[in-house]
């Protein structure tokens, strides 16, 4: 139980906080931060969807989520995907992950024909961009279906449950919570647990990055992952309370 | 246990065949088929690394994987990606997805810099391709890394084992084994497990296509997929004896 | 008379084949091998028609080629087009030749507004991908032309008849039949002939490589591709014909 | 003197203000702030030099400028540049600005072969967004070339001086000092004037945007701009101070 | 007043001319000459309008530019933006100029839903190429307004009045007219002037190359663009009228 | 004989002229001019050779084609292929023929290690600009090896002979010289024919454009060309011996 870089225990989460109206424009935003990792989380709506979504006979809404990094937002610059034309393979994986897990959240059949946009831009970036993301444009999203700006866009019923997304790790031989980017560096194995807020898993991601794993250590690190994220959804439903007291 | 579409019993695999020598060229090449869906899975090798590579002390090796589709390999004819001018996003998560599996197969610090290119070309889909081209990679490297051909590049210890790949999912509730197209298309769990021959797991991909699933479902679908992989790395290692022992 | 690579006579054909059906999902379908050159030839339809013709009093319909090859078909590893984000300008030549050739077998202004897409994708290269795909499309669009799933697309008069191809060149001072690819790299001059089936010119391309030729050089060229399409359509009909037998 | 939106005199500035340390990683960062425009202006380096560059006798080194915008950042939500692949010409023209801009605040040639990336990425936007980015690079610049981190890079007699930048422009015929977005889409004329510390124009562009102007209304305009500068300069001084004193 | 690298004055223009119907087939024509720069300028006109102006009330019409150069236009060959996929940030800061201060001499809404395309091409290439493309698209657009072939395209009142440009900067300390590239490459501070036929601002553009400057600098620099323009105006209008005499 | 359009005879070519020193600044330049059709044929040198050749043992040299249209050259303007962000396989065609054609007039092997580009740049389009364009590249390389600024690229024996090409075409069953835009949009066979100056071919593409043809009107073709390129010689070589003189 001894050793982690920044003094937690094995099963402690980082400090986990958001901050809804980040940003001024989107029909709602938080930015999103565990440890030194932020992420800008915003969920915009046009009143148009793909077009292989048009063609069907009930077409429904769809949400999409689109992932970046500000360039210097990690320790060495990251060149700008922008400039360079095309969005990388890592990129393009996180924000169809995101997108996914995102999509779980809602009945897109009962949807009106919008398209809802999750932003996720990583200020600053030390691990676990992609959880914080998701849990950061989980919360948008629900922060938007209920309050009195975005609930017109989420008939009765549309709206299903929150989900979040934790990392857990195998480092130096030991399964870690939450893991920071020299721990994410070092891992051995490397998950990322989606889940909702009943407990249901979303989706799950392990990958041997070096030492191939057994059954018996996926299962610690799932137990690692579900209390991880009961103490994450604690945290976002207490800000989530908040801002919608708020706005009554 | 009734009702797959094609007959099998849920926990059945499709037929599994490698055919060896698929491409004249590459140092290796095997053609991967599971049921209908063809993949064409080829090795090559050149000498150079990537340059992040390159600036390490020890640079060792490198395994890369690209993945492409012939647009007429669909039931509908896909956009040709070359002539779209970029590959998929859907591209970039599997032909990462393999890139890795296939890497935990060797020590790439005791490789030569050299970059060794896993090819996976899908002449036929109908579900399963990211797991054939998975398994055929693993084939094909291995055959060149204990053929004469190719054993030059593989020093004494580089090469660990052998690893394969299977879908699972759950569709109309029920836990199926090596998911075809349609199976896939309705299933509401899709699951890609990749196992190393004396079963650990390299990697695993779990998805709510629609329904959130527990932990009690994730296990009922690794007995499946486990059950499956012994029965892949028979067949798998039967056809790699025979062409070993054929050059011999 | 001495001396080519595979102990042709000057003459002479390499073994040339037609797999009908060997990709699943489209119209029709056929592996044209030449030697060791190995094409694979689908025809997709899709019912609409490029937005130029559209805007014409009567659009009709279209075909068009697509040509691309499996980065593993050559002697060195061919960089994939869809990660360089272009084709290049070899492949844009040889696309536009292919479909050029294949739309003259049909009247297009009596079609219905659909577009056939001749898919000529290179499993293995070794001299003559180009005259391979234009003689597999050809036979790949008459299959369809005059098979119960394909005829209903073409209207009475619409098909003309079937165009094969095949190159000629002079290698060290002498005209050779059908160049393998040791050959075509050593050629001197390069021409590729596409008749149809009554023996009429559709596309002739001679390309000085190095030394330029005269005009009785080229009518000796002509006749041996003359000579090489006799037997090539004798082949392709055979074909045609034991697939048009088996789907009655 | 009355009506503007937000009830500013018309030679009044919005509240500026510049957060140090935005980011964590970068060699220097600040968020700049006026009214609800935030531009986050960080400062990184690498050890090379463009190509061109290089080839000189004497290479010294470079400055060089990246702006983006977070989708969200804008009223409606904007196109991610990142996956439409490729920046708007307005990023470029902005881009190209703030870095001439920032190159006139030091001697390049006296620098090693080092590039300085100012990245400017809009977290809102509502008008002056290169203005802000402009002094927020300039501040992180200047507050790199001071600091114990980066004044080795910055030998003596290297670094100049600082330069801000303001918008001005004219409004139902009324000329106004740092222009919000609902004034800039109104407006008639448009001016951005960067300056240095010392009260010297290093870029001056005014557009017509519907109405030409004249002489003396660009005196107007460049008398309102000099006014806002020195203001801004005030400001800017007092956080850089601040901050170099916080390092000792 | 000695030393310019021509002989010059440091007020006088180089030669400057016009030659109507450039090319045979846009709806007008001109190539801008001022010294060894030649621009062929030219106004073609497509009937639609971009999308975002569709979206509006009264739509109007539209007016772009797109500016380019043949790549031996300049003394060491340019990369071909074609052959290299995109536009440089140059060139779009460039082509974006033009179209702003050509836009001002219409009243879009007036227009019918048409788009003008003013095509900037550079042919040869000796310093102030975005001046004389400025020009010859004002001087082409007033041809195409006033001819037969083109008035109808522009109703009674649409036309305000033509605009021209020219280059001023302080070469060794000295203001200078006109400067043509060695003076351009060597110049201090660097200045495009747009103004109407009677003498009011259209765009300003002044930038600090290596010396800022002060506002008294600034006003010598644009009492020299003053003169300079005036007789510009002079010779383009000679050519307008002799051009519409001839149209009589 | 009768009914051309423009009342030439079938075997009479337009007016074809050549402008050297069309561009101030390249190696060589000509204006290649036939009826209305003006392609502006630069040749570039820069010092240094495609990596591809730079492997070889014995390097030499290389010569490139790029091709392009002022967007206005054509009837309808043309989109630019710059802001499109791709050339077309028209484009891509074009040039590849070009650069092969003129490569033959030189031993490649014989240079140094320096690249020759060949820019064909049409400024008007009326039909035949490949063949303007390779003729006037022709001539232009020929004045750069045998002028004294280009002669030092060119070492003894390393220049062979000039090259020219012509069109050729059957219209309304008709063949016919040198044809117009009108009539190759009409033409049922349409052919390009190069030649050296002592008449060996160096590339012939015929291609039926809606009409198979036979031996016969492809010789009769031939001799049409063979005799438009002896007066296309005759008037490339006046040109050339003036230009050479003038040099002296």
């Amino acid at each position: 139980m001894s050793g982690r870089i920044d003094g937690r225990a094995v099963d402690e989460l980082r400090h986990w906080s958001f901050q809804p109206g980040f940003l001024k424009h989107p029909l709602a935003s938080v930015l999103a931060c565990c440890g030194n990792t932020q992420v800008s989380c915003a969920v915009s709506v046009k009143n148009k969807v793909p077009s292989w979504m048009k063609a069907q006979k009930v077409p429904g809404g769809w949400i999409t989520c689109e992932y970046g990094m500000l360039p210097a937002a990690t320790g060495e610059r990251t060149k700008r995907e922008a400039s360079a034309g095309k969005q990388s393979g890592r990129t393009m994986e996180i924000q169809r992950l995101i997108g996914r897990s995102v999509r779980t959240m809602v009945d897109l059949k009962k949807l009106g024909e919008f398209t809802f946009y999750c932003d996720c831009d990583v200020i600053n970036a030390d691990g676990g961009t992609r959880c914080a993301g998701i849990t950061g444009s989980s919360l948008a999203l629900e922060m938007a279906a209920r309050s009195p700006e975005g609930c017109g866009f989420f008939p009765e019923g549309s709206f299903r449950e929150g989900v979040a997304a934790v990392s857990v790790g195998i480092v130096d031989g030991v399964p870690m919570l939450d893991l920071c980017y020299e721990e994410d560096s070092a891992a051995e194995v490397d998950m990322n647990v989606i889940m909702t807020a009943s407990g249901k898993i979303v989706e799950i991601q392990g990958t041997a990055e070096g030492k191939v794993f057994s059954r018996s250590e996926l299962n610690d690190l799932l137990d690692l992952a579900e209390h991880g994220l009961k103490e994450i959804f604690r945290r976002r439903n207490e800000v989530l309370e908040a801002f919608l007291n708020g706005k009554k």
